[in-house]
């Protein structure tokens, strides 16, 4: 505590990510970051873009990057805005368009920054459990809110939620902003933004920074009416012109270039994905039905906690989340097929078999 | 309007950036970007980090760039924040300290971001004038205050003031954050920084926009107090974890390797300002005094928006302020000794010498 902070600042609980220790080398399984690297398009780009031009500001409205944007998926540039990672963007939405004088919705078991967030906007929140198996209960979501946000497929527990439950709960909820965060969508999952020509409430955020291999360029997307992105655009004016720099909008328009090696990459994820998940199952694990870059697990015998500490000895980083309902589960991102054989045999030593 | 926007939402009077028109190719002396481009090894530095690892997060902590910027300065590292442009620190830094029970403080002429941000946070404003020759009246922000802010050098007046009046205005006011906005101080300025040591409650902000020829790479620091830089970081990761990408922290650490490159920019820019002053003042401008990369200036007889008007019309791009006090001037940036040189002709063309 300082006696210079805002009452606000005193108040905050900040959101903690991954560690990323530095002791020694880790087979890195904990940030659900892409194991193949970005497409060779994207690093000529930058290494294109990294010239005299820096001495220059970027463009504010970020336009060759909404463009591209818009162009994949079909729609206008004023339904596409863009920021310095999907992170940023979940901030400007939540003060963009969730009312403080009711409580904002989203499942109990989530990504933890939602609650840092309306923390930080101070907004009241209701958490809408999850049954017993991980599903989000879209029927759940009462109208009484003031506002909604889920992510799809979920985190950490990397089930998804089919495009007619969204649509369902987009019908009961026809008064107030519905934030989709897709951060995961590409791994399995069909894309909400198909429907916002129909749902002028609906947001869907998306990021470069799983399925695109760019979590070190700090990219995301929203995608909505142009009443929805024009509110984003006033909240982002009025806090910083200029969030994205020239080698990020760079790059991130070359990787909207490289449509097969996206396919390629992704693909390669999904396949390990469920090789994987057909060995832990075998050795006796229960395994959520992921449509993500990681897998949820648990082992009906062994304590989670003590896998996790295992496996870190072991070199292996996973994440454990010491918090209730999900404290004997592991999420386990997907990295490359040998990382993954490591992963499976280090395992396989700690169940014994 | 929206009815899917918050209160806040509607509320805001956004920021409105100095323009970059694509009609045409202009001589570019409107947004106070730095003529000459950042130093070889920024661009060797970001080259050699266009690689596989984007697909990683950045380091949350930025702690490599935190500790050259530290090094520089010789502070400790807990001294020291940074962000994605000083824009957002100050973003951040309205809502770390400045309290809303009360009125914060800053010159009637300043910076216009000042104003929108304390919209965006519901904050009290009150505006000290500057005297009449734009001279920032330190003993009149009188010490009931939530905050107090000033740039210096002022912008867009570019005078400065001094480190003894800096330190009045801190014995002033002890009981409260004073953020001392330094976006221009290399251009012949004396930093506060050095007063951190003796002032918990100074913070110091600056950019590599300007001096740094960096405006594209979008890095500002802040220093100060372990107690202050904690409280932006409060706020900071209650907001976006990673607002700095791999690309712009590898060139920020390599800017402040080439200390002859810096020293050599800034003195071109300098020598290149008080030139042009000179020849501004034998064509009948007044031209106030400055320590900033442009010039403040006025002529006895030919309206500001006129010349703004004709020198648009030639290919030269000014910034004129339709607002009280200062509609008679013109902020002009410092660009090439040919550029200006061009902006002088077309001066004397305009004013008929």
């Amino acid at each position: 505590m300082s006696k210079f902070w805002s009452p606000l600042t005193a108040s905050l609980v900040p959101y903690v990510p991954g560690e990323q220790p530095k002791d020694k080398a880790y087979i890195k399984l904990n940030t659900n970051e892409n194991p193949y690297p970005p497409s060779p398009r994207v690093i000529e780009a930058i290494t294109a873009a990294a010239n005299a031009d820096l001495r220059l500001y970027p463009d504010p409205t970020c336009e060759g990057l909404v463009q591209a944007a818009a162009k994949y998926y079909g729609l206008s540039a004023r339904q596409v805005f863009v920021g310095n990672g999907s992170d940023e963007i979940l901030a400007f939405a939540f003060a963009a368009f969730f009312d403080p004088a009711k409580k904002i919705l989203f499942p109990d078991i989530t990504y933890s920054f939602y609650k840092v967030y309306a923390k930080l906007y101070g907004l009241q929140t209701e958490l809408i459990p999850l049954d017993e198996q991980f599903n989000v209960q879209v029927d759940q979501f009462h109208s009484d809110n003031g506002g909604i946000i889920i992510p799809n497929p979920n985190a950490p527990t990397a089930q998804l939620i089919s495009l007619e439950q969204i649509k369902m709960l987009l019908d009961n909820n026809p008064n107030q902003a519905v934030i989709i965060d897709e951060a995961y969508i590409d791994f399995g999952g069909q894309s909400a933004v198909q429907l916002i020509q129909q749902y002028p409430n609906l947001l869907v955020v998306q990021t470069l920074s799983k399925s695109r291999s760019l979590a070190g360029l700090r990219v995301g997307f929203a995608f909505g009416s142009e009443e929805l992105i024009e509110g984003l655009n006033r909240i982002k004016n009025s806090f910083n012109s200029y969030t994205l720099d020239r080698l990020a909008l760079a790059g991130a328009i070359a990787s909207f270039e490289d449509e097969a090696y996206f396919k390629e990459t992704t693909a390669k994820v999904i396949h390990t994905r469920e090789r994987v998940a057909d060995q832990l199952l075998a050795l006796g694990f229960k395994v959520t039905e992921s449509k993500a870059n990681f897998v949820f697990i648990s082992h009906p015998s062994i304590a989670a906690e003590g896998i996790f500490k295992q496996l870190r000895e072991k070199g292996v980083l996973v994440r454990y989340f010491a918090q209730a309902r999900i404290d004997e589960y592991l999420r386990v991102s997907i990295g490359t097929d040998d990382e993954m054989d490591a992963f499976v045999r280090a395992v396989q030593e700690i169940v014994g078999l």
